[in-house]
């Protein structure tokens, strides 16, 4: 449920206006150097201040709370927390009875009875993606020398991202966009057969990224509308090596050497400054609804690290399955044992 | 890896040219009522014999060897087997130095080390979805009366299937097509948080269907390009129906009590009857590949009723976990215990 | 590895001389009422401070996360914390060179080759059975009114439980004991075939718990010297009622709606005052070891609220997957959504 | 539920009186080379026949179906089945009003409402457990050198073992026995941290196994009755030797480089020629009942090579977690792929 991962296992939890966010990795490596700092670039990547972005602006100071020991993982489950410190209180009672557009506002209702923690979205808020991050940056550091990019390729339909946004906070209202994903250097044979297939792995991690709805491999959509003869990647050596990627680096969902390439959708933010419509469910009338308060313009923009993390936290599992990470590391620095 | 589903959970085995492939179905709620004609339809719409698809036909002989009693489920493991009956010989070994593109040859060789089982596509054919649309028969008939509906919408980038079709075979080539899968009926409240959003679940197990290379959800990534407020369903009724579905009736990763809605790409065919080039695992030289023998001009034909297996295993499990649908049945016929 | 349930999964973490020890409950249903207090009685039962106890004396002082909203658990993970406040900092490091008899000092070093946190037992210490004591608590109020009760049989052999004590304080050596454990008002049923058993999934959970080395079923290894004949418990009502209890209220690993009734032998703590005689890794000789600092005499004492909660965990899991628990609780008092 | 292992996974079916029973191991690596007779003596070692065994006979002629190609394993799912030859028909029905005690009988029809298949135990009997045996000497050859020993210590109470047996058939009741299993050859390192130590894997797996009640690690019960001083295990060599092995090879949950020793309590089998007492669940009174046909007077006899495949297979899956054992395995013969 809030767990995926077979060897390399991690566990989200925490809620948007709760006290903290966190995420626990099961199963990392002993004899990772982790080091307070390698987080600090993906975090920036995945905060907001820019532009297009909600001024919510929380610190995302970094707690390792377990797992870690004289700055080497230890082998046991590594915490890491979040404390949320900027949440403004807000009536979120009189919202409830009119459940917002896009959200999860509704379907969380009809899930726990109306228990669930509904300030700022609670557990479905995107702010648990930053456990993903931080876990990313771990499983990245595993997976190295392969190297994982996303960036958002177009935003609202084009490919001025920032002419978009724009447009966008003029119109009071809000864009989504697509991301490309590539991943270098990976080796041949990654994935396991049927329903662990590399496809189905990152497709189960992608759409757990609130606001994904699409994904395609390789040429995906489009390339259902090309001739096999086209479609086929043509191996022109014996690593594998094909002149075009079509199938985005998998066959038979088995990883074939070449780059993973794969796509994303992401829906635009569901809350906009425009007043939108929404039942009562008290009352059982339509009313008018204006989301006040922060939010992003588009979310996509802060999405691509968080794509990343997901796509490196499927290849460390997939490797370590394979015995290609091992569950010591070997150091070329002086460690506990040795001082 | 071969296994899915948490309380309904599927395990699938076999080989294209072996003995046989099957289903192994674990945590199927008792007293079922099961009959070999239940199968009958599925299994038709998966077979071959059609325009556009392998003359290789199998009669599908679907054996229940285990966890029906009496004609109703009993609550253990339900097995069932379908025997490989026409299976050509051929030189597969001759085969192996040239990996056909598009195939899994060459990922199987590498992360088998050779010991794979390499006729007619071994455990990685798609001969291996008849286990599936065995096992979707049992999950749709628990799901009722949700309904599940897959057809094909274009072949070949043509919404005039039958034609695209018959200008692949006349070019000798291979095509795919784009699948849309609907889903009626279901409650509001099914999915996990987080991880196991109802997208993960439909994206795991698509994912996991030979050829199937791109799935989006609702409007999906035509939805990333409108505004939000367009993108947006209104909620119109206190049971949550919507005016629209571009969300394709999931909310936070949860359905919201509107249809599912989704679409999947397939990619052409990997065999087509045009000649194409490879490598030469052996000698390292480009080479001349023509694959003789019975192939399907557009696989795709024969995914919907897959795709509706899959979806409606995803469903059961989560409704057995939202206890919706209990370990044993209710019966209005008379049980063996009362006989 | 750190994670145990189907249903209700429960993930450990945490190390003894780390900054915290915790757990996080997933799937644990809405609607539950939890208070602070719920807890005090059975974290006390675990604490230390008793004749036979380390003087290591640990607040205990329960924190609570995530998952709970408004006095209620909200269906989203539950991560509970309690920080590490009372560690003394030690030579630790002379220490690894000589491993302590009987502690995991040597098998985690040759696991995480020296990245293991050494300090105090780290994450292999008991003091992670704190957050099990805590997930206990909660899972006892879910299967509520089904009753645990463990109790110490007997201490270093005697049923003086006392005066075993009184003598091995004196001896400056530590001893183990024996612990029945037993459950009124099971509902037959319960447990899954084969692997998941009811006895396998205890076993599971009684074997995770530091020190203990045995564990047998209603007559257990007594039972297996009588004859069958007696052996067998005689039913006598048709609710499943038996004469005896030798099956310790499992047959075939399933719940007959007796009372469940095992026994579990708890080794006497490794750490004694008394000089032991170890290996030197370095040197490679053999030398004495006194193993300073604060140990239980009996930790067999402070184990049976832990395996209280190791049941109830157990059988609150097979209970969600029997659908007798749901996943939102009916309340009779004013949830959110009323106020 | 009837599947086990996260590595090298055990999937069991089948039923005693249905058509066959079977095991699938998903994970298994590539290139093992298998053939029928390696599974000869221990299937014989299972099967009856022998004085204390049930006349019934089986041919136990196993069917390799998928997952096994030129003789070597391919890394896809191997499924292993054993058709049911030898059955006789009787009259079920009426036995289902009379519970038999001991038997799955009364919890089955609790569970399963009447649905389970009843005949000769169905999914309950120990006619299971040759899946178990087939897949364990897979298991066995896996983790050669290791070396995995169980025998029957005592039956009835008694270490005469074929006196024991005799005095049971004169008495017409059966007896129980006290199974010793060890492994020589165990590195140290295995067993992963807090719930899936090596004890409460083994203990899983031990109590699946029909008619086991008890399990006791290295000196179990009778080191709960020693002194601390006595019960440790003096380290004497740098590669973890202990003078003693009262840990029974563990500590911390982590193989420490010695023998792994445990105990098993195997009841009586509950079926006697004895005219024994039940509840009619019908009338609701109590009536004799006699339970005709073939049974083992000493069920224990024939459990020892089941404990050993239970063990192997817990090996086998930790090998391969900390990539002791990998996805393929290097053969000394000509592969497939040299041919």
């Amino acid at each position: 449920m809030n767990t995926f991962g077979r060897q390399f296992s991690i566990s989200i939890f925490g809620e948007s206006h709760g006290e903290c966010v966190g995420i626990t990795i099961d199963g990392c490596p002993a004899g990772l150097p982790i080091s307070p700092d390698d987080f600090t670039y993906d975090l920036s990547r995945r905060s907001s201040g820019a532009k297009g972005t909600t001024p919510r602006k929380e610190p995302d100071e970094l707690k390792i709370k377990t797992g870690v020991f004289n700055g080497y993982t230890t082998g046991a489950p590594l915490t890491i927390m979040f404390d949320n410190t900027n949440t403004l209180s807000r009536d979120y009672l009189k919202l409830r009875e009119t459940p917002r557009p896009g959200h999860a506002d509704f379907t969380a209702m009809k899930k726990y009875g109306g228990f669930e923690d509904y300030r700022g979205g609670g557990h479905f808020s995107g702010r648990l993606t930053v456990g993903l991050v931080a876990a990313g940056v771990i499983a990245k550091k595993l997976i190295s020398p392969m190297l994982v990019t996303a960036t958002l390729q177009e935003a609202g339909g084009s490919t001025d991202v920032e002419a978009a946004i724009d447009a966008a906070v003029l119109k009071r209202d809000s864009i989504g966009g697509i991301i490309a994903c590539t991943v270098s250097g990976v080796p041949a044979g990654l994935g396991e057969p049927f329903f662990d297939s590399v496809e189905s792995l990152i497709g189960h991690m992608m759409f757990a990224i609130p606001a994904v709805k699409g994904l395609e491999f390789g040429s995906g959509f489009a390339g259902s509308r090309m001739w096999g003869s086209e479609h086929n990647d043509m191996l022109i050596n014996t690593d594998g090596k094909t002149n075009t990627n079509n199938a985005g680096g998998i066959n038979g969902g088995i990883t074939n050497g070449n780059d993973l390439a794969f796509r994303i959708a992401v829906k635009p933010t569901s809350s906009t400054h425009r007043i939108q419509h929404t039942i009562n469910l008290v009352t059982g009338e339509m009313v008018d609804l204006e989301i006040e308060g922060r939010h992003d313009t588009c979310i996509a923009l802060r999405v691509p690290v968080v794509a990343e993390a997901a796509t490196a936290l499927v290849l460390v599992d997939l490797m370590m399955l394979e015995g290609m990470i091992g569950r010591r590391l070997p150091s070329n620095t002086q460690t506990p044992a040795d001082q």
